[in-house]
């Protein structure tokens, strides 16, 4: 025997291509092209860096109350962590603790898996239908949680308000985590179902809309007893997780309303142009209502795509993986950098 | 049967206050009463706020290089996570993963006994010595794991390396985590063992004596095996979890070699000077090598003298805990706050 009996042995997600060059165009991680607002940059500014030596407020309460107030809950409502991925890997460490399958979609963000073995969750994957789409009617069996989230990843594919509460009603012994990170980008937030359903978890993130993914910050709004629970583990944990600079810069973004319904309907407005640009070049892709597109070429497999563009200095995100590995998930920019891509893609398939 | 059927139930540590009051003498956190080296203003001064729309390195290397150069390890053997509890909770669970009780002292961290609730894992405490120091012979009987910081907390009590050579040698089959998170006021790391022991796993902060509490950066430093354990871990749950700021800020601090030393020294001197003023009081402590003492009365109830001082706004720790309830742990501040400090004991003991 040696120490190593006793360790746990995962296989970790593995992020997408950070690269440390210059002159990229990063379409890889659904980041947002356009800077954080304004007032973000004040914040750095004006933040006395003496105060770095005192810890932070556990309670990050000054992004929690910015939080409360712009989604109109109480600020025991809210729950903050060091990005989405956070604060869901702890949602699902709290909330699916029984001895029945979690479930989520076969094609779905690419973490669920990876948090249910780390946690020791049992877990079942839904197949999506041939179009993308959930299917309420899969999600009514014994189950120990639900997770999707809603638009999709990789698919941008968005489900109505009433194929949520259709699943909730069917599972009120469950807890329901709909991930939203990219529903700003067009779609309806689920948040309204909170009014009747305590065991609803909706998660967002200002990586995306928000365009702080460099400062790590992410939300869970549920009942105030899921969030107890939540907070309960998370002090259980590590009792800052926020920094001052954090919860600062988080509330400057809340706060700036008109940069912030710019800025996402720039993005969309450039999402609904690369719809048909990129159609018009033969690729399909199901209608996407998020910071992304999930393409594909019928003539050319998407691998060999995705060589060919990023030889050109052109990131996107490939998956060798069954059943996405003939599309690419590309990540709207700014209508200059998609002019590149289109360029790049046309010379490509030309060859 | 409801959701709540399923949710994990834990008692959360709790953190010590963080009075949004102003004008208080702070005591009660051990954070360091000086500023963050100047290269930390720097750093947000001069970071562009625009690439914060960027996620940071999941990698986080300028920071585990800066780390890696300073201990004169490989980059391979640092790890690094959201200050030490983040990183002394990843570390439980991946190598306390195993049936035998994890051993730590009885008198120790708080929330040791917290995360082995939290990760599940079983554990044994084992009492320190009359004069809180603790016996290798203890450390010799089956376990999962061992954990213990040095110097010890809320003691302040230095263990010498032999003795922890002597608990390495006993315990090839576990881990052995030492938590150094105050070794750098006038303790000897040893780090200098990691040459002879894969399983040993050393701990420290940027919270006490690099200024840096706000930021949250905590390292580990060990073997590549026991590094790349924890990193597969790590990356099963978040892949971003440091800042772009807190790489530079905490890189920065590490560079000021000589700022670094002076306040360490200034910490130790106004220590030193604490003891023989509390002394001279008829106060009672062992021997701390820590930036904070933990003393008792023989006439006065500690919890007496804790609400005496925070009368005055004067905040140290208190624990109505079996073996510590007749003791404060009191954090070194400046010289002056310390004058202020006697002054308040001085006046309450003569009521």
């Amino acid at each position: 025997m040696s120490w190593e009996a006793n360790v746990r042995r995962v296989v970790p997600y593995t992020p997408g291509e950070q690269p440390k060059i210059d002159g990229i165009i990063k379409l890889n991680t659904n980041e947002n092209p356009y800077p954080p607002a304004p007032g973000v940059a004040e914040v750095l500014r004006q933040t006395d860096s003496t105060l770095l030596r005192l810890y932070p407020d556990p309670d990050a309460k000054v992004l929690v109350d910015a939080l409360a107030e712009t989604y109109s809950v109480k600020p025991s409502q809210v729950f903050v962590g060091v990005g989405s991925d956070d604060v869901l890997s702890m949602a699902f460490m709290t909330f699916f603790n029984g001895e029945k399958p979690v479930l989520f979609p076969d094609v779905t963000y690419s973490f669920y898996d990876v948090w249910a073995e780390v946690h020791r969750i049992p877990y079942q994957t839904i197949p999506l239908t041939e179009d993308w789409h959930i299917r309420a009617e899969d999600y009514k069996r014994e189950n120990g949680g639900i997770v999707f989230p809603n638009p999709n990843a990789p698919t941008g594919v968005l489900e109505p308000l009433s194929l949520i509460e259709e699943i909730l009603q069917a599972n009120s012994n469950s807890v329901v985590i709909v991930d939203e990170a990219y529903i700003d980008f067009g779609g309806t937030s689920c948040l309204p179902l909170l009014e009747k359903y305590e065991n609803l978890l909706v998660v967002q993130t200002f990586s995306k809309s928000r365009s702080l993914a460099g400062m790590r910050i992410g939300f869970a709004i549920g009942s105030e007893k899921l969030i107890q629970y939540l907070n309960d583990v998370k002090f259980s944990i590590n009792s800052y997780t926020m920094t001052r600079l954090a919860c600062l810069c988080g509330a400057a973004a809340l706060a700036d309303r008109a940069y912030f319904k710019m800025t996402t309907q720039k993005i969309i407005a450039t999402r609904e142009a690369a719809k048909q640009r990129l159609s018009a070049m033969g690729f399909t892709f199901p209608d996407a209502y998020s910071n992304f597109l999930f393409v594909s070429h019928p003539e050319r497999p998407a691998e060999e795509l995705f060589r060919e563009l990023k030889q050109r200095k052109i990131f996107v995100r490939y998956w060798n993986k069954r059943r996405i590995d003939d599309s690419l998930r590309i990540t709207i920019g700014t209508p200059e950098q998609m002019e590149l891509l289109y360029a790049a893609l046309e010379e490509t398939l030309r060859k």
